[in-house]
């Protein structure tokens, strides 16, 4: 049968034996063996098995899947039992048009996750009562962390922060590493009023419910935090999202900062991941959130527009000062919370949430009638059971009927009730125990209910039947470009096939629907899955040993970052901070390292674009002693293979440093080079780049930390699972012990699939990024090229001259892009004034080509501008992007035609036909970015305010 | 948790309250209690299990499905092991804007699986070389039933068809149904030639490779086509599709006409359906092709545009004198099919044949070395093995080893291997019988390799990597109007929700893969399935016993025809064969009792569109001794509970007869009255209408015939399956034991979620019609209407004093709805000049007000033309729909404003939002009907002539 490959590698080999004419060269070998430096191509081929077909694969992962036992997870912990409502899951979660678009940074072609996102954030701020929440971040753990983070820059002062002995572990042990890293001392307490006469916290950390699944009464929470106020301290409050529609909003009691997971939204377990977390702060801590933030703005005919806010903030901008390292956010799952709160509305949630509540007293009743005492008759939704030694023996007990119950020591149990949780499955918990299930509650909630309110917007009302919400979910997929309309040729970002045969598994219930907390013997099946891609990403990378655990690319550099650390300090050499980056590098580098506690020195870019090593060895020189590590990106920034990588390597060894390699272009070097073997110690993957995870809008990521041997002590862990990680580590990174769990079945597949022949795709994308460099070099100059005139898998288009003679900018090609049917290539960045364009090995010549007409049109456009023909501020690029609304109204008063602004003959406009019929429509004109910030508006306005 | 019930109903409680108000009733109970006569009203409650929720309903089919066993099926007889590519499987059929669309009457909105239909029908052309392909057939048992019928009509000589003893059974079987009913006498021979010599045949059927396996060599092919044409008979072909990307095309050896399966492009077995049948025919028989043919016409403007060609061949326009009585075609699994060849393209195809035909060799290699001899050494991908008495033992252990093969008798089994068996499956049954597999091959194709050449149209050479192929179908399905867009308001057509939470599990890979030849115990998932889903039906229609085998509507008529064809003659009165048929019906009943031999005489329709009883009484008394049955539909196709329909059953019986209700508007009836209760012998359903299961763009359909007990033991059964119907009956109807059984989870699921609540489902269907009704009565006269002033589930909108006052036609009102964002109510039928709606319960009240409010606006500029402001042939209902083609153009010279084209002020033009962003827009303008049926083209024309 035909191989994968084939399906993944846009051009056959016809289309390929063009393309090489185009760029000079007889063969795949003979182009990327003039691109790549000689002492650091490979002589081997990859050590991977065969590649296996779409059913072989498919086969063996339901084997896989089938070797996990999810059961009925009443564990808890922060990871619930949830019913994802099949309208959603069929049309958001497996549907290319919602997982395949990119970070929303080209809002007009973004309008329909935005509003989601919009809803997401309209829902924390209602649930919490606080003003403003971001549009996810990466899990609780991390939220509670960056919430901490933001309280220690809000109150500037003392070094201590309290917390709540109620806390999930996980969370405290992120907490941990994070504060660690940052000399933050994290005080436990029982007592958090006692903890706060003893010591001058920051901020105080409160759990509710609590691990054990015990409320405070709102007296209480309200008393400490009144202490806490007037100890200049910040309240954080982990909350369950689901608890907050019967329990007091966060705010009304006095917390500041509010976090937690959306996870029970609707979102599958996934064996911890990937789940949304949350974050709300109070008014005044805006500008410090951390992540994304979605805001109303309007377009350049007035009506309103969302886009992601506050973008300064970020660590692309404000690189070692930004406030978290965070790139990427949870979009999808972000998007799945949202519309399961629109689905059911608020009506709908409280129902949930009053049935899980009593469910939970039911078992209460069943349990202590039957002589088992709990430890607090105040609870949401878990029960912890004191069962006088014998937990061991009901755990085992619950899981031979099926129910994974929480062992939380010899004396005692946990029994957590999800929405998912059957009549049959309460009896059986019920019977475990000794008790009979009736209709009899005890215990309560430990606060009066919470008044209904919350949630009045019209979008949580109008989309109660399927076909409407239906409707609704494909109208706004429909507002969006995703990689199933078209090229989004973003440089440094893989655009590349999400292969539906690799998505398919994340469904299966074997994986979709496991705790992470579930025993060993009940997860072989990722065990298996676990072990088998680090195998795979270390016979790729060349390194010795691979965590899955960072589930983001910024949080693989903070987790390779610190096992530098920890290897300096296990040596003796704690002084050794200092992280040398090029100008040239992502900003995300520097805030990483920021966050591990280093100090950044950066080192400059010589002319041709390549790292300055004059500069660099005095950099060395001066820093010595202190020299902790270099991180930089191969290829690099500026896409291209830097001939000196190796003796760069060999420079810093020598001082004592270690040497990070940013695995953002792997793309570039499966089978052609490995980073563990030409001199680095540390690299983050981006399965979500190089390995087939989609982007998902925005989010999940998966940045797997890989390292030589040395390092593998140093690798995170986790404090419930110990195969999780090594004893010797600092701690987990992030809250589950394998990070996206859930989607790493994504890339298992995909690599699986496509077996060694991993080479020819990095050699298809090199192949695809220098013909359209050929191409475009006729009219735009290539900024930086490599060995043999080459670049690697993306190129710099400088529009820089053309913008000087022509008044046209980045912007309005860019947008003008957009008329043409296409997502942007990276703008400016590395270099102001330019665009960066990647290709991937995805993408037919079909395809190339008609994005490559699309630019050469736009430079004949430009040339129109710089003539005279038409003015400077009214001109189909700088109009771009067109509306619907705008090419059919009644007036045109443009000095260009109108089917010119609405399809340039010409040019393709759709992958698919040259017709006007099958081209995108952005869903709003150009925004206003600036007026977004000045008005910023982070929830959702009413209705018709927007539509 | 919230009942799915407030998922499957549109309107919410205050809605409905609205509704009610607007309707002049006081509840729901009010209003059907006055619709509905009180003889027939139910006075129980359904007598249904207690609604499931969707997590119950999914669990409960996941283990049913785990009760089936799949494994590697090999047991062939035109069911093949097949590969779906997941991009085919998760775009298309798992994609409500592939599956929820309905048959392509309004062209301008269907161009997306026109087009699909059309490469479908190349497909066919191609590998068969016959001119003339339809949009595929029910399965390939009716396939050669209808090629039969093909050959008599164009004949017109004799009534023999001989038919090769090769003939897969369930196709002979289903022959001997179809030709009993009809005189046609069928004579099976084992040599075609000596049975020419013998015969006066019209036909002959040849079936290569034949049921086991066998090719004839191309000599014999061609010495028995020339026979027979000789003897002036014609050469119906049932030909393996796969096979003939190597074997010679049947066209290039004589034949005339060819049929078979697409099953094994692609479309899961689903145990023996729905899969699409093919035919093809030579020139001059393109007008006798029974069902859909798809032809390319152009557009008002020129643009060439595909449309259902020549239907004035059907059984709404030719009732009894129809050439079949098929309405639906197979549409979802013949994209399915299309899709395959487009994603593999003829190399591929040719591949995946080549691969099958070695396997095969190689297991003959294997199975004859270790002494068991073939049946034939010419074969394809079936051997037949010479067991000597020893079948049952290795059939038993080849299904220890988790393989299907077939259990042909004592002596011989059979052994198919499709493109799904992998190495370790074939490695298996060598070692079953004694074998080794090696590299050596036995056998031969017992005819030359066909050359390449085939399937050169470029939609078979663009879209072969995956990205490609996401994008095209995404753009076709994107032309495509559905029901993830917007309101179908069809009259008779039922276009509801189809809940995902049903869908999904027709995936389960327990139901999709399982060979409907399995032995019973390895099918006992379904078996529970289809008993519990009969019992279901049984339930609401108050029949005894339910059949689910015919695999479309039209089926289901002609079982319930034959049915009572049987009972007659059973009863000593073969002379009972008068057919009473309301005036009003739909043409299917005429062309149904036509195939069922009987003799139509029609029943006139009274002034208020009911029946008229005078009549009535006068035909039953003209026909009292040749009185088999009266058809008549209920609620009437005129949208009305008849008053006096107890009475009629009466009279009926009276007379000898047997009454029949056609169930096509069953979802006017559940929970409120019960056909089997009432009067009724027989009816058939449609679960694609009221049953949820989608229309798949134009099937699959399912239509189970529901009878009396009386009528029992004349249900279709099988010739290979024992338990699916009595041994008493006439035979089967599908080539299937249970006819589409993949799609009956649909069902099943839907029933067991609404349960006792389907009333409500009935009585908001209702109260829809009665509410659109009301709305648009203030512009619109509402032609029929029954008690209280009520319709029923429909209404028929009566625009013939709009016309003739106006000039505007049905076609530009139904047309310019498509601008509003709507496909257009049934158009002409059953009153020529009119509109009917049917709103369904699944439609939210905002859209039915979007609906009325454009009919409402679309009144306003009918008398824009009628005052003379418009010229007749140029205004915006004259020129609809139009296109963004149109509206984006630089000149724009119609004498109303282009806005008013594109987005009339102050009408929502799409289901979510007002603005113009979120509208459909036909991907053609108005098309030329009678152009396409002048200037036929039924395959795809070159690539640049349409695009």
């Amino acid at each position: 049968m035909e191989p994968f490959e084939i399906r993944h590698l846009g051009p056959d080999a016809a289309d390929r034996e063009a393309m090489l004419r185009r760029v000079g060269h007889t063969s795949l070998d003979a182009l990327t063996d003039t691109a790549l430096p000689d002492d650091i191509t490979m002589s081997e081929p990859l050590e991977l098995a065969p590649a296996a077909s779409e059913a072989g694969i498919q086969a063996e992962l339901q084997r896989m899947a089938a070797a996990n036992h999810p059961g009925r997870a009443m564990i808890g912990l922060g990871y619930h039992g949830t019913l994802t409502p099949a309208v959603i899951r069929r049309t958001v979660l497996e549907n290319p048009a919602w997982y395949t678009a990119y970070t929303p940074y080209q809002p007009e072609i973004s309008q329909g996750r935005l509003e989601m996102l919009l809803t997401f954030q309209t829902v924390i701020t209602d649930l919490t009562g606080l003003p403003s929440a971001g549009a996810s971040l990466l899990d609780e753990g991390t939220a509670v962390a960056e919430a901490v983070g933001v309280a220690r820059r809000k109150q500037r002062k003392g070094s201590v922060v309290l917390v709540d002995e109620g806390i999930l572990p996980q969370s405290l042990a992120v907490l941990h590493t994070r504060a660690r890293a940052l000399g933050i001392e994290v005080v436990v307490t029982s007592d958090p009023l006692e903890g706060l006469q003893r010591h001058d916290a920051f901020a105080v950390v409160l759990q509710t419910p609590d691990a054990d699944g015990s409320v405070r009464s709102v007296e209480e929470l309200t008393t400490i935090a009144a202490k806490a106020h007037e100890n200049d301290a910040l309240v954080i409050a982990a909350a369950d999202l689901l608890a907050l529609t019967l329990l007091p909003a966060p705010a009304s009691w006095g917390a500041d900062i509010a976090v937690g997971s959306t996870q029970r939204f609707g979102v599958p377990l996934f064996y911890g991941g990937p789940h949304a977390g949350y974050i709300a702060v109070g008014e005044g801590m805006e500008r410090q959130l951390p992540g994304r933030l979605v805001g109303l703005s309007q377009d350049r005919h007035g009506t309103p527009a969302f886009r992601l806010a506050l973008q300064t903030r970020e660590q692309h901008i404000r690189r070692e000062k930004a406030t978290s390292n965070i790139c990427t956010a949870q979009v999808l799952l972000a998007v799945v919370a949202a519309s399961y709160a629109v689905y059911h509305g608020p009506e709908g949630l409280r129902g949930i949430a009053s049935d899980v509540a009593r469910n939970a007293r039911r078992l209460a009743a069943a349990i202590t009638t039957a002589g088992h005492p709990l430890v607090s008759d105040t609870f949401f939704d878990t029960l912890t059971v004191h069962t006088q030694g014998a937990a061991p023996r009901y755990v085992r007990a619950a899981r031979e009927r099926g129910i994974h119950l929480r062992f939380v020591d010899l004396d005692h149990v946990g029994i957590s009730v999800g929405e998912d949780a059957t009549e049959a499955d309460l009896a059986a918990v019920a019977a475990v125990f000794g008790g009979a299930l009736t209709d009899a509650e005890a215990g309560s909630l430990g606060q009066p209910e919470r008044e209904p309110g919350y949630l009045g917007h019209p979008v949580f009302h109008r989309y109660r039947s399927e076909t409407e919400m239906m409707r609704y979910l494909r109208a706004l997929a429909d507002r969006d470009f995703a990689l199933d309309k078209g090229m989004i040729p973003l440089g440094s970002c893989t655009m590349k096939l999400n292969p539906a045969a690799a998505l398919e598994p994340i469904s299966y219930p074997g994986f979709a629907n496991l705790h992470p907390f579930v025993p060993a013997a009940d997860a072989q099946g990722y065990a298996e899955l676990i072990a088998d891609l680090e195998a795979q990403l270390v016979a790729i990378t060349g390194y010795d040993r691979v965590s899955l655990q960072p589930n983001a690319g910024s949080q693989g550099e903070f987790a390779g970052l610190m096992a530098v650390r920890s290897f300096h300090e296990a040596n003796g050499q704690p002084e050794r901070t200092v992280c040398l980056i090029p100008a040239s590098a992502h900003g995300t580098n520097a805030a990483s390292a920021a966050m591990a506690g280093m100090d950044v020195v950066v080192v400059k870019t010589a002319e041709d674009g390549s790292i300055d090593f004059e500069d660099l060895t005095a950099k060395i020189d001066k820093h010595a002693d202190k020299l902790a590590v270099i991180m930089i990106t191969y290829p690099s920034t500026h896409g291209v293979y830097e001939a000196r990588v190796r003796e760069l390597c060999e420079l810093v060894h020598a001082a004592g440093g270690q040497v990070y390699v940013d695995g953002a272009n792997l793309n570039a070097l499966m089978g052609l080079a490995q980073p563990g073997k030409f001199g680095a110690d540390v690299s983050h993957l981006n399965l979500h780049k190089t390995f087939a995870i989609p982007h998902g809008g925005g989010g999940p990521g998966v940045g797997p930390v890989a390292v030589r041997e040395h390092l593998a002590p140093y690798l995170p862990n986790h404090p419930l699972v110990p195969d999780a990680g090594p004893v010797t580590s600092y701690g987990p990174i992030s809250a589950a012990p394998y990070g996206s769990a859930g989607i790493l079945p994504i890339s298992y597949a995909f690599i699986a699939m496509m077996g060694p022949a991993l080479r020819e795709a990095s050699q298809g994308a090199v192949l695809a990024a220098n013909y359209v460099a050929a191409r475009l070099s006729e009219r735009y100059p290539i900024l930086y090229t490599g060995e043999g005139g080459l670049v690697a898998h993306e190129c710099i288009v400088d529009l820089r001259p053309l913008t000087k003679r022509t008044g046209v900018t980045v912007d309005d090609v860019a947008k003008r892009l957009i008329d043409y049917g296409f997502h942007a290539p990276t703008m400016s960045f590395p270099v102001a004034g330019t665009l960066m364009v990647e290709p991937t090995e995805s993408e037919s010549l079909a395809e190339l080509d008609r994005f490559c007409e699309a630019m050469l049109s736009i430079a004949d456009e430009a040339e129109r501008v710089a003539s005279g023909e038409w003015p400077a501020d009214d001109n189909p690029l700088h109009n771009a992007p067109h509306t619907l609304a705008e090419v059919t109204a009644d007036a045109w008063d443009h000095p260009y035609p109108r089917s010119l602004a609405a399809h340039p003959a010409g040019v393709k406009l759709g992958a698919v036909s040259t017709g006007a019929r099958d081209r995108y429509w952005p869903a709003v004109a150009r925004i206003d970015g600036a007026f977004g910030d000045r008005n910023l508006v982070c929830s959702c306005p009413p209705m018709d305010s927007y539509q």
